[in-house]
């Protein structure tokens, strides 16, 4: 049973060394549902991710002796770089194991807080495994990423913060995997305010939560897979649901697509990096997921250890969905200036060339032909009208791709 | 002549609209530097940069009737959003010229902000100077970006919040374009602290107040040419060198790929995105370009108002150059299961397949061949040659693009 005075205490443990992240207004979104819409930035969190909370706070309360043996986990993600900090803090041995093929940055960036890191296994349920194993032979502390008390009250110090800047907050939406974040921001905000609602937003391909909510039974999903990798969980442990059950009001799923979404949208309008997970509260507010018209709303912005890679693909996919970017193949006549005739007519519609392939050798082409394969900057769709239509008035054969 | 005082007056027009932005330890750099380095993340501000203070201050300033009358600038940038955002708030008719190829995401953003956008011109000079004309014509009043006291003064206001903050601080490191930014800053914090050392930063591609500097005469540039778009500026303003000869103890320099390196960082460390201007100050710290050993520093970012395209570029390259992304041309033998084996290899070496472009239509090819090009993910250089020496192991002909 965790209590508010839980909460509080973790609070005093993490301050001065965990960061009070900024919690401003979200003007766009605030205007768009006529509310006031508020972010709190946990992926400016030091090592990019609110699981530092949780972590800090449970190495925190170890003994002496305990901290003295060392600490364990299995995780690629965030609550690595989080244990591995903490652990750094206090002085204290971290032991960290990543499936084989865990990216070199994620490896690096925990080796960075100077954990010793074991990459081992296909996939995370090995490592876990692993994990424990190692724990429980060298006697060192096994710490779970979301089933933990006080890992739990750590989190929970986010609703202190919040409630303290805004104490007539009406809502908190939250993202859930495990449903440590959730249960620890629940706790501390219902006791604070027993009317402020709580809603959870899962990730469509890791809807367990959902499900085991609306059912009040656990039930695991068969397979996860979603751009939120840090909310990913397959299994719906059974007392974080009891605890959802109890203190969370609803809880709301996004897809992918709309995930991908508030990403961009995080990036170009509020100058963030944010994770898939990160971004599933402010999604579900864009998507209209959840009820917000008229109130005081809080979106948590978990984390912000999104691959770069995956970012690139998210701006990219982004631009040519919103028609600022449009890819076209046009066959030319293969002899000089003509491809110069064409760049002529994307100047004279004022569409950026963003790149360019030519290609005379393909077998696809007559003799005498070339293939350009383009890729423009417009400025929405009826821009790309007035592109395909000029370039049919030249008598370009070519096609929108 | 500005005082400390205007500055005060400015901070007291601004504060309660104009964000105090967050100003937080940097780990990274401290510890690499041995010293204490702060960011203050002016990308954070309302409308993406700090030109909203110098702008809402000088329209904060303005008489009741000349507010009726309304305001001008000519600006495709973060003045012109800056303006278009205080003109709002003061109900006052804002005029935004921009040159007629600016991109629509600019456009759009300036007008969401309830200003009027006229498209004129080929270039900058030529909007700047139909926005001068019409303010004239019409009586309205035009706001430069940098060459105003009030400008300057709003600016300043950026001292007071970090001075506020750290009162011991040693050193300031601001980016450089036509030079309010710097002027403002240098202003406030010597006036409070006149030991504290003003350092300011160029791009390379636009090292005009630098040069003016280093030989106390106004040398305009030829021609600018930077990725940090918004201190991409050619001529030197008399009155703004002064200020700078007067309270800048050094200007320094950094380069298009420094300044990516930068962008680079603040994006996957830090979370932030964070322009080509915004980057400057950092990159100067990241490559040595000023002393800080043992200090406590706090550079500025002035702004994140970068198009996403061009972050993508950035990311992309940035991916190159560190080895964590390798392009590869592989010769194949066309036959059932030839692209598989490949697969197969690159699997074994743990490598991810990002994208692939298989053609065996290309006249470079003998019959039987096919040509495939892979982007794969690497772990660093070591990875990369194991890649390579696996692939002639297995008789392949490729090349590393």
């Amino acid at each position: 049973m965790i209590t508010l005075n839980d909460i509080k205490e973790a609070k005093e443990n993490v301050n001065n060394v965990v960061e009070n992240t900024p919690l401003t207004k979200a003007p766009i979104l605030s205007e768009t549902f006529n509310s006031q819409i508020f972010f709190k930035k946990e992926n400016l969190q030091l090592t990019g991710s609110f699981k530092l909370r949780g972590a800090f706070n449970r190495v925190a309360k170890l003994s002496r002796e305990k901290r003295d043996r060392g600490v364990v986990a299995a995780s690629a993600g965030n609550h690595a770089q989080g244990l591995a900090f903490s652990a750094q803090h206090f002085n204290c041995e971290a032991t960290i194991f990543m499936p084989e093929a865990t990216p070199l940055t994620k490896v690096s960036g925990v080796k960075s807080y100077g954990a010793t890191v074991k990459l081992v296994g296909e996939n995370f349920d090995e490592a876990y495994e692993a994990a424990q194993e190692f724990a429980q032979k060298n006697n060192k502390e096994f710490i779970h990423p979301f089933a933990d008390d006080d890992v739990i009250a750590g989190q929970g110090t986010i609703s202190l913060e919040i409630l303290e800047q805004i104490p007539d907050l009406k809502q908190i939406i939250v993202p859930i995997g495990g449903g440590g974040l959730i249960a620890g921001i629940a706790i501390a905000a219902k006791s604070i305010n027993p009317d402020i609602k709580i809603i959870g937003v899962v990730a469509s391909g890791a809807p367990g939560m959902k499900e085991s909510y609306r059912s009040q039974v656990p039930i695991d999903s068969t397979s996860v897979r979603t751009i939120a990798d840090g909310i990913a969980v397959r299994d719906v442990t059974p007392k974080l649901l009891d605890i959802i059950i109890d203190y969370v009001d609803d809880i709301v799923e996004v897809s992918d697509n709309e995930i991908a979404n508030a990403i961009l949208f995080l990036l170009e309008r509020h100058k963030l990096v944010v994770e898939g997970a990160g971004a599933v509260a402010t999604a579900a507010v864009m998507h209209e997921k959840v009820e917000i018209e008229d109130s005081k709303v809080c979106t948590i912005i978990s984390g912000g250890n999104i691959d770069v890679t995956m970012l690139s693909q998210i701006i990219e996919k982004g631009l040519v969905k919103s028609n600022r970017k449009m890819n076209l193949i046009v066959t030319l006549i293969d002899k000089p200036g003509s491809l110069m005739r064409l760049t002529e007519i994307f100047r004279e519609c004022s569409a950026n060339i963003v790149q360019i392939d030519y290609d005379r050798d393909s077998i696809k082409l007559e003799f005498g032909e070339a293939l350009v394969t383009i890729a423009l900057e417009t400025k929405g769709e009826g821009h790309q009208k007035l592109i395909r239509e000029k370039l049919k008035q030249n008598g370009y054969r070519f096609k929108h791709i």
